[in-house]
């Protein structure tokens, strides 16, 4: 199954890869040629920073998940295909976000996608696991998944609470980021 | 033979992964920041889940076929590209499909370039049978190719019957997709 | 230097899976949904076909040289990318010959651009063979490739032959491109 | 950690296969068929140009400090990403500069992007010689890195110069792709 794995971790390297690049494409070219009209992208950028450092953090967990697996089988080559299927959705939300300049209801659909992501995220560790054991180094590692879990919380905050200030769901997504990050 | 086989692997794994998240880009972002702005998005979103779905079910086989397959030659290298081709298309046919709310000749549409899938998949796998040898693993896993046959048939229902009815077409599109998923 | 050969590999894979695709994305999606409004995409469909053959040739071609090759160094990576940017205008030259509907200019413009990329295409093979040596097996093979010199003297007549009539340059196009591929 | 080093190589190979690629989707294909039309293009083919070679460039030198690199640690998978956000807002700047028939504040903001990339490659070749060791291969290898000081100064220098005039920032972009092309 050694080849099997590799393909898996090619594919999800090239989908990732086309993620991370099609969401610069949104930042469109502007028309003038000063420094002001940089401006109106700078929505669009942070919401590009945000979600890039986010399948930064997806790209590196998958690698390390991954790399801790002996084997994969069927249901986690399809567990693999419906998180990319999510992250593939970044880019819109992202999109969506940055144009409206961080509007509640993109804010929400940003967290609603990036829930979805993680939860996923949570079904491939639960095929994993299913497949090389419960006692595994990956068993053990996932076993003990606190970040996973107090993420997907906080997304859970997150969407109702861009009704009130969206502000808050943003500081949320930010804090989860940077959670990863550390 | 290794290092062709490896090859062959990686560039159809590059195309289905640029193929995969180009659709995405036809969810064009909409410029309002209400949650009804996404209702006219829905058939779109519908047949990029679809055609996921489809592209999913290529690699996964994709990868299952030339995993079992010791080596790989110049028919068989032609026939990969010749279903590059018409998976390559799939983006053009999901669009179309979703930006008319699936309608007659879109579905039929829609359902000409999967038969295109299916026929040049099969000869993909005859060159790689022929190849290994009738005898081979791979000659006799694709010897009992039911499903194979059946979707090619489904599909040639489908694509008259859009101009009857273009949710029967549709829906043996679910069904086969359903099938294979199984 | 066997990982410098993979990288070189993985990344024209890359480049050249991504080329192949963008080119679909000229398929624009008509507006209509009848069958008609597919008929303005003919001469589109017709040179992406064409250019998909190109590329795929040079995939294979690429493919073969590479893995005839022991080993790669300096020189041939840059000759590499310098095959890479003359493929990579290959996407803008046949949309705009599909465009414009096999115009003259474009005609010639296409078999420029093709003219670039067989010419560097000879330079790798040289820088190839200075590295691997005459006598190698690479040396030898590609000492008598007739077909790379006869491609390059139809392009050259190609091109101004696209003033008198463009379909006899386009006519050499699918002489050359199927003559590589029988 | 052999996987992690190839799926980080792979993952960059990926990314930056996509943004030398994507950059050429900024060569409108125009509307006429007449050469002249391509004229207007021609500021949008030089940038695009450069911007390749420097991607070129990017991709040689990143290969050959990964080869020599042992091993990948969690810093360096970060300073890598880290250096992929900056090159991926090199097709932004690179089509800005084309569009504007380098202007000045598009032809700072070119350098600012290109001084950010120096900077994080700086920062990965940091990180790699922390983990490898001062005296690694690695280790002495980058301690003379004179091109990479010079090429910093170089930025630093045409920064402020594109306001006094832009085709000194530009001259000195070419001269420092030269130094490293040679």
């Amino acid at each position: 199954m050694r080849m099997h794995k590799t393909r898996l971790e090619a594919f999800s390297d090239g989908v990732l890869a086309i993620i991370i690049t099609i969401m610069v494409l949104e930042l469109k070219v502007p028309h003038g040629e000063s420094a002001q009209t940089l401006l109106p992208l700078l929505p669009v950028f942070l919401s590009y920073v945000l979600s890039f450092l986010y399948i930064g953090i997806y790209w590196n967990n998958h690698h390390h998940m991954l790399h801790a697996s002996q084997k994969v089988d069927g249901p986690v080559l399809w567990a693999n295909l419906h998180l990319l299927f999510w992250l593939s959705l970044l880019p819109f939300t992202t999109a969506w976000l940055g144009e409206n300049h961080f509007a509640p209801v993109p804010a929400a659909a940003y967290g609603g996608v990036l829930a979805m992501c993680g939860i996923s995220y949570l079904f491939l560790s639960l095929a994993l696991v299913r497949l090389n054991g419960r006692d595994s180094t990956l068993g053990r590692a996932l076993g003990r998944d606190l970040k996973g879990k107090v993420s997907l919380a906080l997304y859970a905050a997150a969407i109702p609470l861009a009704f009130v200030n969206q502000w808050i769901s943003i500081g949320l997504y930010v804090v989860v980021a940077l959670m990863w990050f550390i």
